[in-house]
């Protein structure tokens, strides 16, 4: 390992070349770009925590069954805009083994990526009622479902949930609620960046007041099963992840196979809409749509026009990764269970140099280890701290845009960083806490 | 063969029993589905030119490049939102060679299919200038494209452009942009469902006109270089696919894979925005993206929102049929020539049974053979002429969806008819003709 910090005037000079011209409101995008040009100038490899893509490969039942559907000649033949039914049927099956819900086939469909399945949920869910306005965001969260929103000329309103935790989240939801401008809520379960996770409790409290106001709820669940506090692996036997499918009828939930299989790059999400909400009439929809119908909107309407479905050969391969899931084969969260541990170890190293937590618990116990973590460091804004880390070769995103109310924590995710940099990692975080001395060590 | 016409009595039955209100109105899944039930209750093979889907297997360089890819580890590795290198630099090549335009590789991007890469354009280019309202259609067009305009709250406006080809285009266009109301112009060359094809001097009126009214010109290219009348096969040497790209400044051309190379289920299309229109800034887009560059929000803000990308396999399988084409050792258009050929046939069976072609010709000269034709019979409506067709186990679409001014025509696809099918299908026509026999036989 090299000199630490790195050459600083080196990087100063990479940083004012790089265009990036304030840490705080820099897209993960721009500090990738940053960063690439950072390791080329300085000639040493980063700690790279700023993105958030899958760091193991992909599941190899749905690599298998692609290339079986390829030769079977299904890339000449248009997919079914509702998905292949074998699909529709494994998706049901796992959300009822691994979530012990009730959503028909009929209701699970393919969209490409979850990133799809949100914009056609915003398509038809912020569109059913003319008198409503948008969305609400439980924040933290990921920015680009609210650029979606945007795209879309939709409005939209958040807050953070850090303050809000528990009992207090009811009042507080209410008051967004009660302007009757809510269309729909949208969270993810684990939550992309900080790790909380909503408790029973608390998805009781979501449930009752969306129903109460009428309020479809978009449930992203990016990281599913990824709290390993639990052991949400069984199929068919609880725990289950939870969600908001047990208490209220209008939802939908976004299955993402990008982190949980590692099949980011094949573009497949399931949204699964439930039945209530599929077979629902809005007549507010027929301003843009054929139909009154929900479900019928997303899949002929807002799914249709987006793509006209998902590449044939990668819903065969989905389908193949649920069908070995759901029959217990394929033991996905042990797989996955790395980052967990990764993290674990990474904030050990992160607290006992100098840093904190920054989101760090769910209520009344800290917050699970997994893909993402937030920290902090004494008497630092967020984008102060990252600015100082890239000289000690250790990269980050800032919680600025994510809607997080706080100014000094970054988001670290731990998939592109490997055990064999852990010693890396500690040598640097402890010239940075000797380098930047912390008068009186945060209690953590 | 059995009897023509099947049992009337039967076929009533389905048709009431289908849920198809109005064959004028029926969207072409619904004729799907209804003949789908009439094969089976009577028992026989429909003549089925209802869909416009390929009927021949999909290029096998991209089925090869796919696995080889799939087997390296794609599938859980992000693609890159503007698109492989790889697949850009080919795009743009195709173009060069193909069309004589140069594009560069830069504007060149992935969709999820042409239908990804005209939503993407409209979310940009209907948004660029607040005083305008949306998109104009030359028709009779594609109906899913103006159902993605509603659905994203745009207005538009369209004609039917039979009567006004050659120089009476430019009045007619010029009608509509003196409102100056128009953000885009949207049109498919050659025409589905007609296929005429516009003509380099009509192109160039649309240029022109587009060029002083301020218009993006989005030209669909989903049935590339098969008007057969001219060989457009021979990469570098004309006669080259005519285009719009050598008109004006702001275009989009959508090439599809579907058609041309038979990969419709895979879901890829390719966007190539001009360079011109790639680096334009639009202040007004700032009220949706990020940036007020064009290209810019195209890729960062509208098809990063929409998907985050196209499957990273299918990248590298087009990227690897259109190395092939461009370097002359997949003769692409030799294999879809069979659409042609099979169109020449059909035409003439229909023509010699009282039937004649609705959009008959190219100004002065009948329109081309290809993947679909318009037929029409004396004295009756489209609807009528479906709903008698059906018996005698023959199946279309009407023109009414498509946007055209006549009532009184179908579209007929030649994709999925076969061969083989050719002596039933004129034993049927011979049927029909003698049971509704014409009196003054069309002159075509």
């Amino acid at each position: 390992m090299g000199q630490v910090p790195f050459d600083n005037k080196k990087v100063t000079e990479i940083i004012a070349e790089s265009g990036v011209k304030s840490f705080s409101t820099a897209s993960i995008r721009e500090i990738v770009r940053l960063v690439n040009m950072l390791e080329k100038a300085t000639g040493q490899k980063y700690v790279r925590m700023e993105m958030g893509v899958p760091g193991l490969p992909a599941e190899q039942a749905g690599v298998d069954a692609e290339i079986e559907a390829l030769k079977k000649g299904v890339a000449s033949v248009y997919p079914d805009i509702e998905g292949l039914q074998l699909l529709k049927d494994e998706t049901s099956r796992f959300i009822k083994l691994f979530l012990n819900l009730n959503i028909s086939s009929k209701g699970c469909v393919p969209s490409v990526g979850s990133m799809m399945g949100s914009m056609a949920a915003f398509l038809v869910a912020n569109r059913n009622d003319r008198s409503k306005e948008g969305s609400l965001f439980l924040d933290p969260g990921f920015p680009v479902q609210k650029s979606q929103v945007k795209m879309l000329g939709h409005d939209y309103t958040h807050f953070d949930i850090f303050e809000h935790r528990g009992k207090k989240l009811a009042p507080k939801l209410e008051s967004f609620y009660a302007t009757g401008k809510v269309s729909s809520l949208v969270y993810s379960n684990p939550n992309n960046p900080t790790w909380m996770c909503l408790t029973e409790e608390e998805l009781k409290i979501i449930g009752d007041l969306s129903r109460k106001y009428d309020v479809i709820v978009i449930e992203d669940l990016a990281y599913f099963g990824m709290d390993f506090r639990s052991d949400y692996s069984k199929p068919g036997l609880p725990p289950f992840q939870p969600s908001i499918g047990r208490y209220t009828d209008d939802y939908i939930l976004l299955i993402s196979s990008s982190k949980v299989f590692s099949y980011a790059g094949q573009r497949i999400g399931m949204m699964a809409i439930s039945d209530h909400l599929y077979e629902r009439s809005y007549p507010d929809l027929l301003r843009y749509y054929s139909t009154d119908k929900f479900g019928h909107s997303v899949v002929y309407g807002a799914l249709y026009g987006l793509s006209a479905g998902v590449a044939h050969s990668v819903q065969y391969g989905l389908a193949a990764i649920l069908k070995e899931a759901n029959e217990g084969r394929l033991r996905f969260l042990d797989e996955v269970r790395e980052y967990g541990e990764k993290a674990n170890i990474m904030k050990r190293l992160f607290t006992e140099n100098g840093f904190f937590i920054a989101y760090d618990t769910d209520i009344d116990k800290p917050v699970a280890d997994g893909f993402y973590f937030t920290i902090a460091y004494p008497g630092m804004t967020g984008a102060e701290l990252l600015g100082k880390l890239l000289h000690y070769g250790i990269s980050a995103i800032t919680l600025d845009i994510t809607g997080s109310q706080r100014n000094d924590g970054l988001r670290a995710c731990v998939s592109h960083v490997y055990r064999n940099q852990f010693s890396d990692l500690e040598e640097r975080l402890k010239c940075f806490n000797r380098d930047f001395p912390v008068k009186n060590q945060h209690k953590n």
